[in-house]
C-alpha cells in the first residue's frame, strides 16, 4: 500500500506525484523522491523496481522479508534492511523496515509493524535546511528513529530484570522466578538480533570508505554507530546478569530444599520422640515401677511435653523451624 | 553414475554429448558443459577428471567424500563442496555435492542425497538470459538452491524448540525434555557443520578479491553469503536457547523434587500423627483415667480424625499437597 | 552551572573571563581557554556551542548523558565521554563527564557526580611547564585522574571478594555468599562499563594516527591506556573468580545437603531403634520369659541405651553426628 | 639412533651415506639428502647440526622437545614441530617429530612414538616424479602422512561419544558416564592440542606470503591445512556435545534422586500404614468393640492387607514404585 | 638497592664502575653499561633516570610497580616489565622486574621477589661471543631467564591437578576437591597474568616491524614467543580442565547424596519392618491364636530376622547397602 509519494527539492516540497513519474523527477539532479510502502503486493513492488531501477536481488529481499538487518550496496545505491521490534500484550514482535536509497531518491517498505515514519517526514519538512542535504540525510533521519526506538524497549526490559533481582534472594518464588528470567533471556535475543548485525553495518557508513550517497554524513552515522554499541553493550550486560541469575536461582532453589528438609526433620523429632517414650511404656514387663505410680501417666505426658518444648526451642533457634 | 552430460551454447541446450567428447566442446570458449554424476565410481571420475583436466587434490576430496563444506581455487577453475542435509525418520542425513568449475563447464559430484540438482537445471534452461552467463551463474545458482533447502529444516528445528519450551514449565516430563533438548542440540551441531565453514568460503566469493569465474556476479554471491548468515544467526540463538533450557529444566527437576518431598512430609505427618497417638494410649500405665471411659476409643479415633484433617486442610493451602 | 572559566597563556594562569568573551581568546593560539561545567542547563551549553562552535551532535550527547565511554573526534576537536564511578552507602553511581577540546580550548561537563577536577586544575596551574602543553596535556590529565579513581574502587571490590572467598568454604552462610558474590558480580559489571570501552577508545589515541591534539603526548596516552588495559585485566580476573566462586558455593550447598540428610538419619536412628525394641516387647505373646524378670524392664531400657551409645559412638566417628 | 641417511637425485634413490658426507652432497643443488633420526643423542644431533648447519635453536627446540607443533622460518629454512597422538592400552600418548629442512635435504627426528615414516619414504620412493619436486614435496608427504594419522584416532573417540550417548539416558550408569566423559574430554583435548597450532601454523604455507622451498606447493599445503581444519571442527565439536552431555549427566542423576525418594516414600508408606494400624489396635482402652469380635483380629490383618494393596496399585500406576 | 654496575666492552667486563660515571660510559657506543637495583628507593631512581635519560613515565611505572607485562617504546629505548612468580609455603607471590634498556645499557630493577638474575649475568660472562651483541642479547637472556622459571611452576600445578583428578571419582572427599580444584584455579590465573600479557607484548618484538635494539635477534624473541605460546596453551587447557573437574565434582557430590539416601533408607527399612511386626503382636484382640502358641515369641523374632536377614541381603545385592 502506497503511503506517500513526494518529490522535493532544495528542501521543501514540490508535489505528491504518481508513481508512474517517478522516473521524470529522477532525472533531474536537484530533486528527490521520496517514496513510503506499507505492505506493498508485488505488483506495486514491481512497478516501483521498474521506476527506480532497482536491483532484482534487493527488491526479492523486499518481497520475502524475514532478512537480517543489513546495508548493501548495488553500484551507487543502498538497501538497507532495518528491524523493527514493537511489544505488544508483553510480547515482543519483529517487524522490518526495507530503504531503498540512491542518489536523489528514497523508498521505504514497511512490513509487520504498527508504527510508521510520518515524524520523520514531519521533522524533515519543518527542516529543510536539512531536507536540502539529499537522500543520506533522509537515511540518517529514519535510522536514527528506528534505534532511538529500542531505547525505552530495553529501559522496560532493564525493569522487569530489576523486578526479578527483588524476588531473587526473597525464597518464595524460584518457579516464577525461572519462567520470567527465561522469557526476558528470550527478549533480549529478539532485540539482539535487531541490533547487532545493524551495528556491524552502519560501522562501515562510518568507516574508511563510505558509499558516496552518505559521504558529508559520517558524523552522523557514526552517531548512530554509536548508539547501537550503547545498546549493544546494555544487551550483553543484561544478558551476562540473567546468566548469572538463573544460577544463582539454582543455588536458592537447593538452599530452599535444605531448609524444607530441616523442617521436616524437625517436626519428625517432636512426633518421633513422644511416640518412642509412649512405646516404652507399651512394654508388658511385669516389674515397671512407674506404671504403678499413682501420676505415672500425667508424668510420662509431661515429660513428652517437657522434651517437645525443649526440642522446640533449640530448633527454633538453629532455625529449622 | 552419470546423470546427464549437456552443452549449452548462448544459454540454449546444444546437445546430450558422451563424456569422451567433452573436452572437443570445452576448447569452444562460447559452449558451457554441464555434468552431474551421482555416487560415481573411480573410473567415471578418472574419466572426467581427464576430460575437465582436473587437479588431482581435488578429485582426491570427490572420491573420499565426509570434506568440510568449501570453496577452492586452483589456478582458473573452483572446487566447492557443499553439504545437504536431510531429514529422514527425524534423524539427519548428511550428503554431500561437490563441485567443479572452470571458465566454461561445471561438474556436479552428488553423494550421499535423496534429491538432486533437477530442478536448478530445468530453471535455467528455461530462462537462457541467465544461462548465458556462464559457468559463475549455474554455481550461483547450484548454491542457491542449497542454501535454500536449509530454511525449511531450521524452521522445523524451531517448531520442536517451540514445542519443548511449551513443556518446560509445565512439571510433568523433564526426563522428556532433556532427552528432546539434547537430540535438538545435535541437530544444530549438524546444520552448523553445513552453514558455518560455508559461509566463511562464500565471503569469499562477494568479497574485493573474487575468482574470474564468479567476477561480475558479486551481488549474487554476497546474496548466498547473506542468507548463510542469517542462517548462522538463527542457529547460534537456538543454541543459545537450548543450553538456557538445559539449564533451566535442571532447576525445574529440583523443583520438582522439593515439590516432591514436601509431599511425603505431609503424607508422613498425616500416619506419623495417629500412630503417636495410639502409642500413648497403647501405654500400660495403671491410672490412665481416658481408657477407662465409656467413649474413650471413639473420642481418641475423633481426635485423631481431627488432627489429621486440620493438618490435611493447613497442608493443602500451603500447597504441600 | 559554571565553576570556572579561565584564559591560560605561556602555562600561566591570565584571567578569570566571561563566557561571552572566549571566542576572543580561542582566536589568540598562544591562549588556551579552560571551562568547567557542572550539570548545565540547556541555555549554558548553547552558549558554550556557539562560543567554541561544537558540533551539534557533540553537544546533544552532551545534553542527553548517559552516553557509552568514547573519544570521537569531529575535524580538529576531539569529543570525550569519561565514566566516573563514585561508591556511596555500598552502592556504585555512575557519573559522566563530556570534554570537549580543540587546539586551544578545553571544556568540562560534569554530571551527576559529587567530586569535581579542582585537583587537576590545581597541579596544572602549578606545573606550567606542563600547562604549557596545551589542551593535549589538559585532556591527558583529566583522563589520567578519571583512570586513577578506578583502582582504589577496584581494590575495595578484590577486597570484598577475597572475604566472600574466606567464608566460601565455612560452611556457615551459602546465602550471604551467594547474595554478595551476585552483588559483586554487578559491581564489576558497572565498574567495567566504564573501563572496557574508554581502554578501546584510547588505544586509538596511543596508536599510530593520533589527532593533532594529542601528537607529541603519545606516550602519555599509551599510559592512560595501560592502566586501562590493568584495570580491565583485573576485571576479567574477578568476574571469572566470581563465577568459579558461584558454582563453587551450590556445590557447597549440596554437601552441606548431605550433611543435613546424615545428621537427620543419625537422630533418626538413635530414636527408631529403641522404639523397635520397645515394640517388641509390647508384643502380647503369652510366652515371653523376659516380661517376668525381675530386672527385665531394666534391662531392656538398658539394651536400648547401650545399642544408642554404640551408634553414637560410631556415628560421631563416621562424622555423621 | 640413526635409521636413514639417503642422497636422492632426480627422484631417485643414488645411495646410502655416511653422516659424516652429508656436507658434500648438500652442495650440489640437484642432490636431496633425507635424512631420518629416532631419539638422537646429542653427540648425532651436534654432527647433523654441523653437517646442515642447522639454527641453534632450533636444534635446541629437538633437543628439549615437549614443544608445541608450529612451523619456524630460519632465513632459508624450515624447521617444523609435528605431534604424533598414538594409542595405547585406552590411554593416548604424544610423541614428536621435528622435521628441519632447507633447499635440499630434510631431516626428521622422531621421539616418544611408535610408528615411524617408512611408508612415505617407500611411497616417495615409488614414485619418483613426485620426489623430483624436492624437499617441500617430502616436507608435504610427512605432514600429510601425520594428519592423515589423527583420522582414525577421532572416529574411535566418536565412537566412544556415541557409546556413552546410548547409556546417557538409560538411567543405570549416570558414575560410569560421568567418569567416561571426563577421560573423553582429557583425551581429546590432547588431540586438539596436536591439532590446533598445527593448523594455525600450516595456514602460512597455503598463504600469500609462502617460505621458497614450499613455493609451487600451495594447494598441497592447503589441501593439508583443510584436513587440519576439518580435524579441528570435528573436535570442537566433540568438546560441546561432552559439555552439553556432562550437563545432562547432572540432570540425570537429579532425576535418578528424585526416583529414589519416590520409591522410598512408597516402600515407608507400605510400611506405616499397617503399623499405625496396629498401634490403634494396641491401645488400651476398656471399651473397644472390635478387640472382641471373633474375627477382629483376621479383620485387621485383611484391612492392612486391603489397604496396603490399593496403595500398592496407585503407586505402581503413579511409576513411583 | 644497588646490585651491580658493571661496564662491558667487547663482551668482556671492563670495570665496576661508580653509578655518578654511568653518562660518561653511555656516550662510548661501543660500551654496554649493564646495572640491577633491587628495591631501590626514590633517590637511586631518580639518580638513574638522570644518568640513562630515561622517560618519566617509565620511572613512575617502575617506582609505583604492579604494572602489567608489557614492553614498550620510547623513541630508540625499550621499557620492559615482567613478572616473576615464586612459590613459597604453597602460596604464589608475583613479584616484578623491569628493564630500561637502550643502545648500549641495560638496567634490571627488581622488586618484590627473592631470586635474582645473578646466573644470567654470570652465563653472559662465561660467553663474550654473545655478549658482545650487545643490550639486544641481554634483555633476550633476561627474558628466557624469566620465562623458564615459569615451567617448574606449571609442572606443579600439573601434578596437583593431577593428585585431585585421582580424587575426583573416589567418593572420599569432595569437599577437600572442591577447595583444592578452587585454590588451583586461582594459582593457574596468577600465572596466566604473567604470561598471557607478555605473550603478546613480545609477539611485537618477533614480528615484521621490531625496535631496532631487538633487530638481529628476531629468531630469538621468537623462541621466547614460542615458549610463552606453550605456556599459555597449557594454562588454558588445565583452566578448561579445572572447571570441567568442578561440574563433575558437583555430579559426584549429588551422586553421593543418592548413595546416602539410599544407604539411609535400606537402614529405615530393616529396622521398620520389625517395628511393624511387633506392632501386629502388640494389638489387644482377644482371639490372636499366635499369642497362646507355646513358641509364638520366638517364632515372631524368627520372622523378624527372617525378613530382615532377606531383605538385607537383597539391599546387598543391590548396593544400597
Amino acid at each position: 500500500m502506497l503511503i506517500s509519494c513526494v518529490v522535493y527539492k532544495d528542501g521543501k516540497k514540490l508535489a505528491d506525484i504518481d508513481v508512474a513519474d517517478i522516473h521524470k523527477y529522477l532525472s533531474q539532479p536537484e530533486c528527490l523522491v521520496w517514496v513510503a510502502l506499507v505492505e506493498p503486493d508485488g505488483v506495486a513492488l514491481a512497478q516501483l523496481q521498474e521506476e527506480f531501477n532497482l536491483h532484482p536481488l534487493a527488491v526479492e529481499d523486499a518481497r520475502h522479508g524475514h532478512q537480517r538487518a543489513k546495508i548493501e550496496e548495488y553500484g551507487d545505491s543502498l538497501f538497507v534492511v532495518l528491524h523493527l521490534v514493537e511489544e505488544e500484550a508483553e510480547e515482543l514482535h519483529v517487524g522490518e523496515v526495507n530503504i531503498f536509497t540512491g542518489r536523489n531518491y528514497v523508498l521505504t517498505v514497511r512490513s509487520r509493524t504498527q508504527k510508521g515514519f510520518q515524524d520523520v517526514r514531519a521533522r524533515a519538512e519543518r527542516e529543510p535546511e536539512l531536507l536540502r542535504q539529499g537522500a543520506g540525510y533522509v537515511l540518517y533521519a529514519l535510522m536514527d528513529s528506528v534505534v532511538d526506538r529500542y531505547f525505552p524497549l530495553l529501559d522496560k526490559l532493564e525493569v522487569e530484570l530489576e523486578a526479578i533481582e527483588e524476588k531473587l534472594f526473597a525464597d518464595t518464588s524460584p518457579r516464577v522466578n525461572i519462567e520470567s528470567l527465561y522469557a526476558l533471556k528470550q527478549k533480549l535475543m529478539t532485540v539482539r538480533h535487531a541490533v547487532a548485525p545493524l551495528a556491524e553495518a552502519v560501522s562501515n557508513l562510518s568507516g574508511s570508505r563510505v558509499p558516496s550517497i552518505c559521504s558529508g554524513m559520517r558524523e552522523y552515522f557514526r552517531d548512530v554507530y554509536d548508539h547501537l554499541q550503547r545498546l549493544n553493550q546494555t544487551i550483553e550486560s543484561e544478558r551476562d546478569t540473567v546468566a548469572t541469575a538463573i544460577s544463582v536461582n539454582l543455588s536458592m532453589i537447593q538452599l530452599q530444599e535444605n531448609d524444607t528438609m530441616k523442617r521436616l526433620a524437625a517436626y519428625g523429632a517432636l512426633i518421633a520422640v513422644p511416640t518412642a517414650i509412649a512405646g516404652v511404656y507399651g512394654m508388658n514387663f511385669e516389674y515397671m515401677p512407674e506404671l504403678h505410680w499413682r501420676y505415672g501417666y500425667l508424668v510420662s505426658l509431661g515429660v513428652m511435653a517437657f522434651i517437645d518444648g525443649y526440642l522446640f526451642y533449640k530448633l527454633r533457634k538453629a532455625k529449622w523451624l
